[in-house]
This record gives structure tokens, sequence and C-alpha cells, in this order.
């Protein structure tokens, strides 16, 4: 099996990973033995230590995909009588609200346009004018559209007024800096399979350790009760139930490799150059990307889709993946989009090559007008 | 790296899988992809195909351990006014009642000793006599000891009663027999890193689909509403949210390779193998089972710890474990156990070399007084 002839998947996760990742989890773990244990145990360090949290927060892994961990966080952050403020400007943030309401937490949403990004002007006032709120839900890279969120900013008025800030890194976590030192939380979310480049299968919840230790008592579900999945795991150093054993062999060598290209700030640095040249190559064949330049994030980019009646998205698709790119659909309902992801274990080189199959795909099937010159003025 | 020099795991789930199941996460799956869906989608209808589900029953896959559907299946299928009949001779039974708990569903606990099993007879009694109960929380192999619980008897009971059949599968599905034709059932729940012999990362609730279909609203959970899920699914032929892709990769394989093998009729007789072979070289070695014969499952053996001061758990696994093996340990409170599996990718042979293994590690540590004569008579 020649597993390098398939497609480079341009989709905000599951990512293009290194072979060497996925060879990982060849191995058979048992879940209590020391080795697997081990590798838990130095994972959640290294995962605290890329926000510098060592001294204040605790890392507390959880099965499932990364919405389970974004419930669980705010299951157990949240007490029953809790108010969270979700500022909503794309599809992850709206997933937020549901969890919230799904689990009889109140919520107040704090609409914003998709294109546009919450300031903290905004969230002072909303928390200004509704003292009964307790926690802010900030999705940092809305994967949605592509927005990144101005999370510092949000994290020093959520500490200056006393409010819990809980955080979904999801699509962030170890490409685009956040420290806990000059951004404080009491939760942050991510998961595997996204910038740390492993597969997905398991979520983590980085908490602040003095919050996390009141948060007894408040989750109504026994498997997504982050507190006692700490508790249990600080006093055993294993999972309560089942881990997904070859997920976290995987994101231990993902994590070696991600320490070895320099972490965060290389990391950020090589997406940051992927994101440069797909959008440079596309808006030479014509595309307009959906948001400005400076709310982009260089995670995912939404593109206008050509306005030519040739252009159809599953026609566009399939070709360009039978060239070796898996794209993906755009989330938005008003506009007619598609999204290319800028993550993984693929460079710029990738990403120009990446261009000139799309670049190929619309000449096959005739697309000529890409949008309509005055909107791209 | 020479994964065959793995020690062999003798547990019940992180298994021994074949490499061939383990070379199957090799590839990245894009999550929207056509290829991927087609597995989902395969690995569904076989999944029901094993109960003979085919006409009544859905699949339903969940990402998370076991423990996961099994709350999903829970929180889902019972309304919240519901009230759940929990048979309770162990360790997984009891995790039952704590999900129950945990989300506030009404539930009654119908104690049995640990070393006997349910029988229909009771389960009759304790549903007359408390007619708010709307459901059974049935354990068919409770793998805190090993029992095979009657859960055909049972089945049939819940079905002339008109009662909800709710049955935790999770070390029994694909190598004992389960019908629906015969026993009955609203959901079943199992997952992928036991008797199927993929890795573990995923559960699955088989759901009798007039049912399912009524379920609308109850969970209080989002990530675990398995309406939401099989509704989405069975509409976008996708998972809702990022599902683990290389485990289901896996799983699809570790399904092939139980289909060449016979099936479940296949499966089972080798582990009854298994089972025959360990218990007869352990009792040989003058080892006693925690359960009579005729209660114990053919998947996990309890045993009873040495009486000679010379042994200690700890020492005896690492030592057994030098040798090859990695056994488990055991989950009662009152007597001394550890526990060994007969399941996964293994055969008699390697049941025969565990317990030389054994033999050889208590000669070592100077272990003479296995059991008291008194006792085995």
């Amino acid at each position: 099996m020649n597993t390098e002839k398939d497609p480079v998947l341009l989709t905000p996760g599951p990512l293009t990973t290194s072979l060497i990742t996925r060879s990982a989890m060849l191995r058979d773990w048992g879940s209590w033995d020391t080795a697997f244990n081990s590798i838990t145990a130095s994972l959640r360090a290294d995962l605290v230590d890329i926000v510098n949290g060592r001294d204040t927060h605790v890392c507390v892994p959880l099965q499932g995909s990364g919405t389970f961990s974004v419930e669980a966080a705010l299951g157990t952050l949240v007490p029953r009588d809790g108010k969270v403020l979700v500022p909503q400007n794309g599809a992850y943030c709206k997933r937020v609200v549901r969890i919230c309401e799904y689990m009889g937490r109140a919520v107040v949403e704090l609409p914003i346009a998709e294109s546009t990004l919450p300031t903290g002007a905004m969230i002072e006032e909303a928390l200004l004018r509704d003292p009964a709120i307790t926690h802010v839900a900030q999705v940092h890279c809305e994967t949605g559209t592509g927005t990144l969120n101005p999370l510092q900013e949000i994290a020093q008025i959520c500490a200056r007024l006393g409010k819990g800030l809980i955080i979904d890194a999801m699509s962030s976590f170890g490409a685009i800096e956040i420290d806990v030192r000059t951004t404080p939380f009491d939760a942050l979310v991510a998961a595997s399979g996204k910038c740390l480049e492993g597969l997905p299968g398991m979520g983590f919840v980085i908490a602040r350790r003095a919050v996390l230790e009141k948060c007894q008592g408040h989750s109504a579900s026994l498997s997504m009760d982050l507190y006692d999945q700490w508790v249990y795991m600080e006093k055993t150093s294993q999972w309560r139930f089942t881990p997904p054993t070859s997920i976290v062999a995987a994101l231990r060598t993902a994590v070696d490799l991600f320490k070895a290209e320099g972490g965060q700030a290389a990391r950020g640095k090589r997406y940051q150059a992927n994101c440069d040249a797909l959008i440079n190559g596309m808006e030479e064949l014509g595309f307009r990307t959906f948001l400005p330049r400076n709310v982009q994030a260089p995670i995912i980019v939404t593109f206008h889709a050509p306005e030519d009646p040739a252009y159809e998205f599953r026609a566009f698709y399939e070709k360009v993946k039978s060239k070796g790119f898996i794209l993906y659909p755009g989330k938005l309902t008003e506009v007619d989009t598609f999204r290319v992801g800028c993550i993984g274990d693929i460079d710029r080189d990738v990403m120009q090559r990446a261009v000139r199959a799309i670049e190929e795909t619309l000449a096959e099937m005739g697309v000529k007008q890409i949008s309509s010159r005055e909107m791209t003025a």
C-alpha cells in the first residue's frame, strides 16, 4: 500500500499527517500498563507547556471528538445555575450555544456578522448589561469561516470583570500563540487531530487547577465529567474508561514532531506561509476570499464559489480530488462558498500544487467567470 | 520496529489485534469524502447483520469509549420521566446505575451476588413490583467478574411485559450469539476494541428503528444524542462531528477478518477454546476461578490470587509481562483476585504459553501455596 498516493487533505481535520505519526499506531498498547500511562502523563505535561501553564493549569484528555471536550468543559466548569455568554460569528459558536441549550445551562448569544470580529468593548458591554453571566465561551479560530477572533483582548476583559473564560481553540491550538500569562483562561479546549497533526479520536481541556478543583458535581454526564476524569487520572495515572490507545500513541509522536519543528512559533509560521501561498495563488486565478485579510486566521480559508454557471461544487471537488487534493465544502447558508485548509503535514509547495490543480480543474469544467470584476475591486 | 515483540494483551480491551487491522490505520482519510463515508455505511450494515437485525434495527456509531455509547443509549432511549431497572452483579452493572444517577434518570438496582446470575423470575418479580419501571438495562457479560448473564430469558420477559431492553454487550458482541429474533431488544451497545478485534476509540448502538424514531428530545447531551447522530448520518452519510477515521478504517478491516474467520460462531468457538485452555492450565497449577464454570463467559476469567505471602500482584504482573503477557488486575473489593482475558487475535497455543509464563513466574517468586486444598474441593 503506497500511502503517499492518498490525496492531500486540505480540510480542517482530519488532516494529512506524517507517516511517522501514523506508524505509531502499529503497536498494541495495554491501557493499564505503565508503558502506556507514561505516554499519557508526558502528553498532558507537554500540552500544558504549549500555553506556559505549568504553574497554574492541568491537562485533562477525553475520549471522543473535539466537540465532546467542548461539551465536557462547559458541563464541568459552568455550574448548573451559571450563565454563558457566546460571542457568535459562525457555525462553531452556534454549536457552543446548542450544547448549552441541550444541557440546560442558561446561555446568551451576542450576534456578530460572520465576516467580522467580536471586540473587547462589545463583550464588556454585554457583561455589564447582564451581571448574571458567569462565563464567556469564546471560539478562537471560527473554522466555519476562518476568522481569528481577538482572544487576548477578550481574556483580559473576562479577567478584569471576574468572569470565567472557556476557549474553543480547536483549530488554533499549537499554531497560534496562546499564553496563559497574557491570555488568562479557566479552560481551553482542543483536540488531537488539528494543528498538532495527530489523528482524530481524543480531545483535551487545559483547565485552571484552582477552578477545576471546585467543579465536583457540576456535570450531568459521567462520561464527560472532566472533574472525575482528572481526579481519577491524578490518582491512578490511567484514563477512567478505555482510552483510544492508538490515537494517544500517535499524538505522542505528533507532539514530538511538533517540538522538533520548533513548537508553536515554527508551526504557525509554516501555516502562515501555506495560507499566503494559497490566497495569493487563488487571487491570481480570480478567486475572492470571504474574509478580509486582517481577520483571516492562517488555518482555513473560505473562498466565494465561481459565479460561472459551469461551476458545480461536487464535480469541482471530485476533479480536484482526482488530481490529489481534497477540499472542504463551505459552511455558510447565505453565500455559496468552499473552504481550503492550510494545516497538516504540508508546506507552501503543496499549496501551490493545489492551486495548479484547481486551475486545471476550472479549465476542464469550462469555468471562466470566477468573480465579477466590480466585486474584487 | 518489530511490533510482534510487543507483549500479548490478555486484557478485556484494548486487545492484541492483527497487524493487518492496525495497518489499516496507515492511511489518512477525509471525513467528508465518499471513500470514508462508504466505510461507515458498510460497517453499520455489517454490525446490524451480526444480530440478524436488518429488518428491524439500525446501527448508530459514536465517538469515544464504549461507556460513552452506553450513556448515549440510556440518555437517548429512556425518556426523562422513564425509570430503569438494573440487575446488578458487578462493576459494569454499577456503572450503568451511576450513569443513570448522573443524568437524573430514575434507577432501581436489583442486587445479585457477584458470582451468581440474575434469573428471568427475579426480573419479572421486580418489574411487577414496580410498574413505573420503563426499561431494563442488562449487562450481558459482566467483565468485572466474567459472568455470562442469561440474556435471552431476560429479553423475552421484557418483551412479554412491554419493557424496553438496553443491553450492554460490550465484551460479548461478536463472540456470543445474540439474535434479535429470539433475543428482542430496543438497544444493544458494544465497541470497536472488544471481540470484533478492532482498536478502541468508538462505540456503536444497534437500536430498534421504531423505538429510535421516537427519541427526539430525550438526550440532555448534544454529543451523545444518538437520535441526532442517526438522523444526520441517514441524511448525509457522515458523522455529525469529526469521526475517529483511523479507528473506523481499522474496524472495517477487523470486521472483514471476522467474517473471513466465520463470523460469531467461529469467533466464539476460538475464544471458548482459549478459555478452556486457560482454565485447565491454571487449575493444573492450583489456581481456582472466582466463578463456577456454568456461569463463566469465555471472555475474561477471574482467578483467586495465590494465598502465599510471597505473592504480590504488581511484581507478578511485571514478571509475567517480561515473559510476553499482560494480565489484568481484579475488580473485586472483597476478594483478592486477578483477571486474564481470552479475547483478541490469539489462540489456545498463546493461552498455553501464558500459563507456562505464569508457572515460571510463580517459581521465580517462590510462590508455592496457590490455594487451600479444602477450598478447591
